[in-house]
């Protein structure tokens, strides 16, 4: 593996990032005042805290089931990381009293389901296809790693170690382990976080394992649904599985080894977490086929199968891909948890090779398909994000399967790792945010300072702080709805075309104290259209103004959405509304719609229809279905 | 009820037209000498036949479907009418056979139903909701009636006379009988006819007795489900019909009385019969408020609910009506025997009140809706007809449920009659296609002759014979697509606006061997819009000339057929292609594309995509899926 000291560029901490800005502050604000408060009372109300007690009785309701751990997980997780951004006695003794919990219903080996401990014990490890055991464990780790960074406790790190440990005595290649990998893939890349906290090459180890071992054969969920002779947990409601075995394979990504993978299938939730391991073991392991198998996994999403707003996963069949360029509206899944994951991958793609394509990719998801998961108030969610509704989809307050309200909750209080990544001598800014960062440039400490009104104005201030000189590469991404940007150093213009590299701009300079640099990312109304082949956009365009995606809401629009067309020469107004929807840019202007008049008692009519003028309003897309019940639309139709 | 004589206008008989063109001559020849034998051999092969001589045992296959007497009785309609067309000793004899079958299945009570008589004798009459005993009668009554108007013999008259009376002592409102009515609508209508035929009265209150006790309370498919404490023929098919009650009434239109009824719903080919019946009831009895309900149907199925096409019910599910513009156009149902009974419906309308809208749509239907349910080699058939095709949909030989062939076939063998009307002081004229026509004007015989190309032309010249002048009014239809009609008598152009009734123009005068009309109805290429609420059309446009809809279809055009815009402003030249799909007229013109090249490794992209020219043809509608499979698209994106 990789000398981490070697590495080029890395990732920074989530708590170096101090937001002072109007959009996230108030965003992570709210998820540490009502989303981690509201989706702890719902793990207890649930029974998902309590079952931990381990007392569960044949015929109790609610039966502990399979998935819980995970949505304590990443609760803790959440919890944490808001924790370490927030002081919170309360809080951490809240963590405490649920991380004993956890310690008390480990078992002696170190196994910790409670599922399989006291509801169906003689089932443990038998259907790792459905059973989703690793994947639980996965989220364990995870929040292990993250209340360790967040409080330096132990506690919870050392139970997901004890449980790591024990895992990889069961699963290898060696003689009497199981040569199986989870159906739900989230362990691997939670092994990489745990062997980078502890340093143990062994969980390093044990997630190369899973990801080498996918997808070879013989297909080991095949093997172990023969040997189990039952159909598994999940079995019985897919009696077609066996008919379908290829799309079966497809939907956990095991339908080939991972290095051989070249397009982006199955369960959309899935396939992310596999790709941000493979990325993470890429980097660590040096290994060119798994980068390549990333590019090219991430050029097949990002051209064929993803929505305009980074949501993924079209079809609600299999929660997943469906063919290139099916990417129906107001059907689309589109799965909170998996724009989330696209946020997990494109990080770790950019630390393989820092390419803008992959941070535009990220900003896209993050202010669209991740931000409409979550609604104003911070206690409403969306499980499914279609981009069209004639007024029937809703946010909830909770899910069966609660895996997205704890998701979003885990990414906006961990927002700060995605604004700048950190090299020997370079400094890299992905995101644009007021807020206060602290950075290290080999051996530099370095404050940097943004002010801006992002995402609703793409005028930055960047301030450095540094105790004493230092040369180093300052690089901008220049976002990719940007046309016309300007750049200026100290107040001097700089040209961008010249310094540009793979999206970012780039100035090297002995930087010192009291430095600035100031860029302006004009944010123009843009008009988007979606490749010929999708069908379901034939016709239309979106509107984008900066990282923002609109849409038309009814209660903005007294037409009909579908019978709005707007004309391809109207120019459209931003204005800044203050009061609206805590503070958004909604856009304005003059749009056709149908006579309708000249259509009674028509169904068909021969000619041009005639139109008539009507306003047009479009707002934020991430703000819709928070006033009164409509229609929406993100794709409009368009005339000449 | 009125005395027929005293009728202002009658349909005249399917034989008094010969047609003579190149278009329906060789179709109805078609179906004499490819569809009406490969009718026979299906429902030969398929046991159909053989299942009459009633020695089905348990266990043997095939068993007797409930549905069988309905297909043989519409081959023998069908057969009726082509025998009388031309005659054919072969035809003839195994007609004879075939009923001469028939008289042996028929019980000594009158009963006629290979089904209930061989294989559940002891559920006869106790699912009236979903078993189609009273629906196969009206189809053996209606094959009655033609044998008997096609070769003068009596033999199948009076089996179905027999079953008819039989069925008139079952069902009623008197002690001991049922008050019950058919799930699928058909002997009401058959019931008419007999009458028609026969002069007895009892047909005629039978049938009036089955549409005034439709949706009447309390329900009796519900009543008779809880009698039979079983699920019935169907039921189990169904296991939410009863959380569902309203909406599986309104599948068979028993949710209201029929004269309350506003809105066409539930199954369409039911609605359509239904909706004849209570046309025929509403002449012979002259019953407004009958006459009201059919009026607010048509204008609700017209004005809403109406494919282009003329093909009706959009939904699978139901095989039939929807929500009001809910149009999709890939996954329309449009059962072919659904627009079959809407030109029934549509010639019956024509006879309560002379309005070119019910003849508009008549035309429109029989060549687009209808005609697309047969092969050019008339042995295959559209079940349902799509206006969109990925690719997949192609005519089949037969279907299980073999409704469609028949019924296409019967409707071809007798088009004459929709040709025209006849009353005591004139002709109407609704179609156009060259023929000779004996007609009846009072006592006037009078036979007319029509020359045109039509449907390619829409020059139409009409010369008139008579034994010796007579004074009568003649009514020429000016179609709806028209509008710059040249109307001359004997060379003398004549002003249409000023004789216009009702969409036909009126010429009353002197008719005297050799007059002659001249009808222009020049057939410009017209764009057709549907109304903005069917959103399946937003932002497309349909090709129309004359009565014929176009397609596009893959094999004609090089562009995928989604992506292909037609600006606003194009002209389409028409071309008369004599060796294309037995020969049609065919559009040309330019239209655009995307330039793919500017999509590569795009999947959205800011401002107006770059196009190219392409060649675009189109095609007649009815004429799809005869060449090389491929998609197929009746709406194509229009651009200004
Ligand atoms: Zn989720
Ligand atoms: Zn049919």
């Amino acid at each position: 593996m990789i000398d981490q000291n070697q590495r080029r560029l890395q990732p920074i901490a989530f708590h170096a990032v101090q937001f002072k800005d109007t959009f996230w502050q108030p965003r992570i604000e709210l998820v540490r005042e009502q989303t981690i408060p509201f989706e702890y009372l719902q793990c207890k109300e649930t029974g998902r805290i309590d079952a931990l007690r381990l007392d569960w009785k044949p015929g109790q309701e609610p039966r502990p089931h399979i998935f819980w751990e995970s949505d304590v997980a990443k609760w803790i997780e959440a919890a944490s990381y808001s924790l370490a951004l927030h002081p919170d006695s309360a809080l951490d003794a809240l963590l405490d009293q649920v991380i004993a919990l956890l310690a008390g219903a480990q078992q002696p080996d170190g196994y910790l389901n409670v599922y399989f401990t006291v509801v169906d014990p003689v089932q443990r490890w038998t259907d790792l296809r459905d059973a989703h055991e690793l994947y639980c464990a996965g989220h364990l780790i995870e929040a292990g790693v993250a209340h360790f960074a967040s409080t330096g406790k132990r506690t919870l790190l050392e139970i997901v170690q004890r449980y790591a440990d024990y895992i990889s005595t069961i699963f290898g290649r060696e003689p009497g382990q199981k040569r199986g990998y989870c159906g739900h893939e989230e362990i691997e890349l939670a092994l990489v976080k745990l062997y980078r906290t502890t340093g143990d090459e062994k969980y390093l180890r044990l997630s190369q394992y899973f990801i080498d071992e996918r997808g070879q054969q013989p297909f080991y969920f095949e093997q172990e649904a023969r040997e189990r002779g039952t159909p598994g947990f999940f079995g019985g409601a897919f009696p077609e599985r066996d008919a379908q075995l290829v799309a079966f394979r497809q939907y956990n990504q095991s339908h080939q080894p991972v290095r051989e993978q070249s397009q982006v299938v199955g369960h959309a939730v899935r396939a992310m977490y596999l790709y941000c391991a493979m990325a993470d073991l890429a980097l660590e392991l040096d290994d060119p086929l798994l980068v390549q198998a990333c590019e090219r996994l991430w050029q097949h999403l990002t051209t064929k199968r993803m929505y305009l707003t980074g949501g993924i996963g079209p079809s609600s069949a299999n929660e997943g891909f469906t063919t290139d360029y099916d990417l129906p509206n107001e059907t689309a899944y589109a799965e909170t948890c998996a724009s989330v994951g696209l946020v997990f991958w494109a990080q770790r793609m950019l630390h393989l090779d820092c390419d803008s394509r992959y941070a535009d990719v990220l900003e896209r998801t993050l202010y669209n398909g991740v931000l409409s998961g979550i609604s104003l108030d911070g206690k409403k969610f969306f499980y499914v994000n279609p981009l069209a509704s004639s007024g029937h989809a809703h946010r909830q307050e909770w899910f069966g399967c609660a895996c997205c309200p704890p998701n979003i909750a885990r990414l906006l209080s961990s927002l700060g790792q995605y604004m700048y990544s950190q090299g020997d001598a370079e400094v890299v800014v992905h995101l644009y945010a007021s807020s206060e960062a602290q950075l290290q440039v080999g051996e530099h400490a370095l404050t940097m300072r943004q002010q801006t009104q992002y995402p609703w104005d793409g005028a930055v201030r960047l301030d450095l702080e540094l105790a004493r000189p230092a040369s180093f590469t300052l690089k901008l991404r220049i976002p990719d709805w940007c046309t016309d940007p300007v750049l200026r150093v100290n107040g001097t213009t700089v040209d961008i075309t010249d310094s540009l590299e793979r999206g970012y701009a780039r100035i090297e300079r002995t930087w010192q104290a009291g430095d600035s640099v100031e860029l302006d990312l004009p944010m123009a109304v843009t008009r988007i259209h979606a490749h010929p082949s999708v069908e379901a956009d034939a016709g239309c365009v979106a509107l984008q103004r900066g990282p923002i995606i609109y849409c038309l809401e009814a209660v903005d629009n007294s037409v009909p959405l579908q019978q709005l067309q707007l004309p391809a020469n109207q120019q459209l107004q931003p204005e800044f509304q203050q009061e609206l929807l805590d503070g958004v840019v909604t856009l304005h202007g003059s749009a056709l719609a149908p006579d309708l008049a000249a259509w009674e008692n028509h169904l068909y009519r021969a000619g041009k229809p005639p139109m008539l003028e009507t306003a047009l309003t479009a707002i934020p897309y991430f703000a819709w279905d928070n006033r009164q019940p409509g229609a929406m639309h993100v794709w409009i139709h368009e005339t000449q």
